[in-house]
C-alpha cells in the first residue's frame, strides 16, 4: 500500500503479554462481581460484542481484505487474518455441517490463557475466553452476517484443543431463495 | 539470539487495537463497580502491580537487556524497550530533579486512549491509564527498585501531553553512603 509522503506509518504491533495479563485482570474482576459463571460468561460476551462492532473498522482498514463470497471464505478470513492480526495465532478451520453454515476454529494453543494454569474448582463453568465469541459476533454483525459464536471445547477444561464454533444464521431471504 | 533447531520461534506480536478496547472494557467495568474515581484509580494501580510483577520475567527474557547501572539508564530502558515492546510507542524521558532520582516519561500520543474521546464530566478525577503506573511499579520492585509512579499530566484531562512521573526511592543504605 502506498503511504502519503511526510507521514510516518504508525506502528500498531505490540507484544501480547501485557494484553494477556490485562485480560486476566478483567476476568478476575468479573469473577469478583458475579457469583455465577453464567453471568461472567454473558458479561464477557456482551463486552466482546461492543468491542467487535468497533474493531471491525480497524480490521477492514488495515487488512484491506476484499468482500468474502461465502461463509467458508469468511471463516478462513477470521482465522487467517483476524486471529493472526489481533492474537498472533492462526486457528485451523473446519466446516462442521452439511449445510455449510457451521464452522469450527481450532486452536492448538490459546495465547489468552498463557498465564492461566487452570480454572478454580468453583469456576468450572467459566468460559474464560468468552470475550472472543462476542468480538467475532459483533464484528460479523457489522458486515451484515448474523452468527452464533460459542466455545465448543476448551483446553482449560481438559479438552484436547480449544474450539470456537461459528454458526452463520441464514437470513430470511436466503431461506426464501432456497424454497423457490 | 540463537534458536534451537526444529523449534519454531513463537510470534508474540499482535495489533494493539484489541488490547486497547479490552482495556477500555476493564476501566468501564471498574467505573460501574466503584463510585469514587479514587477507588477506580487505586484498583487499576493494584491490578497493574500484579501484572508488573509477572510481566518482568517476560520482559527480561525477551528483551535480553543487561543490568542497568543508574536510575537514568533504567528510565531509558522503560521508555525505549518496555514501552516499545508492550505498547508500540516510545516516550521521551526527562530527568526532573537535581538529585537524579525523578524522571518523566512523556507521551505525545497515548495508544491506550485511542478509542476514548474524553472522560465523562462526573469522572474528572479518573486516571484512565493508571494500570500502567502499577505495571511499572510492580516490574521495578521485582528488580529491587522501589519507586512511586503516578500520572503528572494527562491529555485526556486537557493537558498538552501525557506524562508519567517515576520517583526512585533511595534505599536506606544509599542514604547512609551519602552521609559517610
Amino acid at each position: 500500500m502506498s503511504q502519503s509522503p511526510g507521514r510516518k506509518q504508525e506502528n500498531h504491533k505490540i507484544s501480547r503479554e501485557l494484553f494477556v495479563l490485562t485480560y486476566g485482570a478483567l476476568v478476575a474482576q468479573l469473577c469478583k462481581d458475579y457469583e455465577k459463571d453464567e453471568d461472567v460468561n454473558a458479561c464477557l460476551d456482551r463486552m466482546g460484542y461492543s468491542i467487535g462492532i468497533r474493531l471491525i473498522d480497524d480490521f477492514l482498514a488495515r487488512s484491506a481484505v476484499k468482500k468474502c463470497r461465502s461463509y467458508s471464505e469468511t471463516a478462513d478470513m477470521i482465522a487467517q487474518v483476524a486471529f493472526k492480526m489481533y492474537l498472533g495465532v492462526t486457528p485451523s478451520v473446519s466446516c462442521s455441517s452439511a449445510t455449510g453454515n457451521e464452522f469450527s476454529l481450532i486452536l492448538d494453543k490459546n495465547p489468552l490463557v498463557d498465564f492461566v494454569e487452570e480454572l478454580p474448582a468453583e469456576r468450572s463453568s467459566l468460559c474464560y475466553c468468552n470475550l472472543l465469541c462476542g468480538v467475532i459476533r459483533g464484528a460479523l454483525e457489522m458486515v451484515h452476517l448474523a452468527a452464533e459464536v460459542t466455545f465448543l471445547q476448551d483446553r482449560l477444561k481438559g479438552d484436547a484443543v480449544t474450539e470456537i464454533g461459528i454458526t452463520f444464521l441464514r437470513k430470511p431471504e436466503d431461506r426464501k431463495h432456497r424454497r423457490n
